[in-house]
């Protein structure tokens, strides 16, 4: 056998595994409970909807339903989807919309068309693990956007970066944001400060990647106005799914953009994958059809509204005074940052403990980061998957496990326990 | 509005469409009858038992199926691979086997995982289109195999390229084969030259990906061995695929392969799209479980067999005797070439009269080359989608249209017909 690490690309050495991976068994074991992961609860797939509209697609229209299909997503969806867009005062025209398999392959897509190696994304800190994957598999340098602690941007930072950058003779293309609810914080922009970030695009000549799988899982009513509805000069490219209020397995996702960037994401989706599911598009397009989504959007959202509420009344009356944590209005999860100035305090190690002593699972921060050692005292909380009863149970005992660290980082160091030697 | 275009990525220049797109319409129209396309024919669809399947998951295991998956694919449908891939002498394991979404998208993982832009890649020549869509959009440079006339390729000449194409500096990574029945010639590699092959390969220090959709599709029973089993030494990376002998839309195909190459293929799934459609997936799975596989094999080729029977027939009959074509003992395609030294002689051009005058659509022969003017004399036919009556009926009406254009390009340059001056 030869070694073949020596014959891979460049950009297979930037690929690594997502950090929530190595927890996928615990994930789906009953007898942890989980604030790890990030997928949607079960409870909420319209089973029996889509099971009778499959059923009555392969019965009516098996020779298309199998079929390979155009790149660009079935017309009809991409219809609906181009109208629901005009709704949030995004206007691109059917040609400015196309389907893809998840918002990964969005991410993917417009990566691939927009970044050549070494060119520079800000990115929000934290951000979403999957698109900092897609972004490094094409070397892009990837750099934070100072945040304002209020889920919105200090824009005269960001410029002052920028135009270090920029004097450094790096080629800042643009920035990626999660608005609404983001992975994995649970902040959004404020609604005030949308439009100040479109115009902020143009004054810096920067495109945005604009992310958007939460918007819909709404707690609050909260505004979740798109920047791209603020955008007058096709620098917004949109991202939408209907992974989080449908079903993930079906893969149906869109991108959403001047029609020129767009007819670049189909030509490499083509190369990508030729066309997506058949099947899952046509189903998503009938459930669409059919009138389904509106009432479907608030199911989703009210089962997720009642789980939201019991994290956080539990986070609330649990966890230390001197941990904090973020008040999602909508999406899926809560972001808890630990106290500073506490030797040894690292969320990476606290997961350790969390699965060992009190089977427990949590995403620690790091991963989300971008830049050195960043994010050792976070950790990402998901509401979604655990009933009331099993999270009430789980973030008590997390909580006692944060007090507990809490006070053992902060004892002299002369009354920490000896180990025996071995 | 902002142009766009000066902020692609230079991959994104590399994209081009295929040239079957803008015959899309041209192939679904029944009023012209095709042999462009490439597509299976859905009469070879197992519908029922799809929707039947289908069915009883989304009865059963929606909570599963709905979800999101392991980005490896499910774990009894890679069993399945393997112990079929061992089938064919090609022992992996379950850790080499990787579920895609699709052969292109393996096309796409291998590409990326092992080419870097500037990277020299030998194609047959003429080769699959999407696949020279994936390697283009990864820069890499393309140079052709050298044939030998019988499928087979010459391999001193082949040996002279590579040296040539190193002396000049270029990284030669491998070599790109579709042994059995190839995309667009219907021809095979001899199975007395495949180990043949696999020592050049070491010889030279080559990898190789190898693409296999239409070994199963074979009407003859001649051996299509796949070179991997010929391989001692990891180099061989295999493609096959469940669309031809399924369906394409559940969008199932494998790669088999080292399993450190094939970790990294899965690294780069997760980056470009997370997972595939678990409904999709498990759906395959379900149907290879149920032992249904073999009798559908039979099915297809019983389909396939008499209508390349009646392709060849017919052309045997009609085409101009110096025209040639090959007798694919599978797959879904013959390869018409016409003959050298007619005046003006163009597939491109034989298409647009084709189109125009007698509403028939083949494949122009020059988008599967990779240098120059080539395959102006060659067009693709596939017999997948005709019935027998509509086949004859639309090849002696082809094989007349391309009787007189050779007749106009022989007669005197004098003897042709002056416009009058408008």
């Amino acid at each position: 056998m030869i070694d073949l690490s020596p014959r891979f690309s460049a950009e297979a050495a930037e690929l690594r595994p997502s950090p929530i991976r190595r927890l996928a068994a615990v994930i789906n074991d009953p007898s942890y409970v989980s604030f790890a992961g990030g997928v949607p609860n079960p409870e909420t797939f319209p089973t029996a909807a889509l099971a009778e509209i499959v059923a009555r697609l392969l019965r009516d229209r098996p020779q298309e339903v199998l079929q390979y299909s155009p790149t660009w997503g079935p017309k009809p969806l991409r219809e609906f989807i181009a109208r629901r867009m005009e709704d949030f005062g995004v206007s691109r025209g059917i040609d400015g919309i196309l389907v893809t398999s998840g918002s990964q392959q969005a991410l993917d897509l417009v990566a691939r068309v927009l970044l050549d190696p070494g060119d520079v994304l800000f990115v929000e800190l934290p951000s979403y693990v999957g698109a900092l994957a897609a972004f490094r598999a094409r070397s892009a340098k990837l750099m934070g956007i100072p945040a304002r602690g209020d889920g919105g941007w200090d824009l005269p930072a960001l410029a002052e970066r920028i135009r270090a950058a920029r004097r450094e003779g790096l080629k800042v293309k643009g920035i990626y944001a999660i608005p609404n609810f983001q992975n994995p914080a649970g902040t959004s922009i404020p609604a005030e400060q949308r439009p100040a970030i479109a115009a902020f695009l143009a004054e810096n000549d920067l495109l945005c990647i604009e992310d958007d799988p939460y918007g819909e899982l709404n707690y609050t009513g909260v505004s979740t106005t798109p920047l791209a509805s603020c955008d007058r000069e096709d620098r917004v490219v949109y991202l939408g799914t209907f992974s989080k209020v449908l079903a993930p397995a079906l893969r149906t996702a869109w991108i959403a953009g001047s029609p020129p960037l767009v007819a670049r994401c189909e030509l490499a989706k083509q190369a990508a994958d030729l066309c997506s599911s058949s099947l899952d598009q046509q189903t998503v397009a009938e459930f669409c059809a059919a009138g389904l989504l509106p009432a479907q959007i608030e199911k989703v959202r009210e089962i997720y509204r009642g789980r939201r509420r019991t994290m956080l009344e539990t986070l609330d009356r649990e966890l230390p005074a001197d941990c904090s944590f973020t008040r999602a209005d909508g999406g899926l999860f809560s972001w808890v940052t630990l106290p500073a100035g506490v030797r040894g305090l690292d969320s990476d190690r606290l997961l350790e403990a969390a699965l060992a002593e009190e089977r427990i699972a949590f995403v620690p921060g790091t991963g989300f980061f971008v830049e050195g050692e960043e994010g050792k005292r976070t950790l990402r909380l998901t509401f979604a998957k655990e009933t009331d009863e099993r999270m009430k149970d789980g973030l008590a005992r997390l909580a006692s496990l944060i007090r507990r660290t809490l006070e053992a980082g902060r004892r002299p160091s002369g009354s920490m326990p000896v180990p025996p030697i071995a």
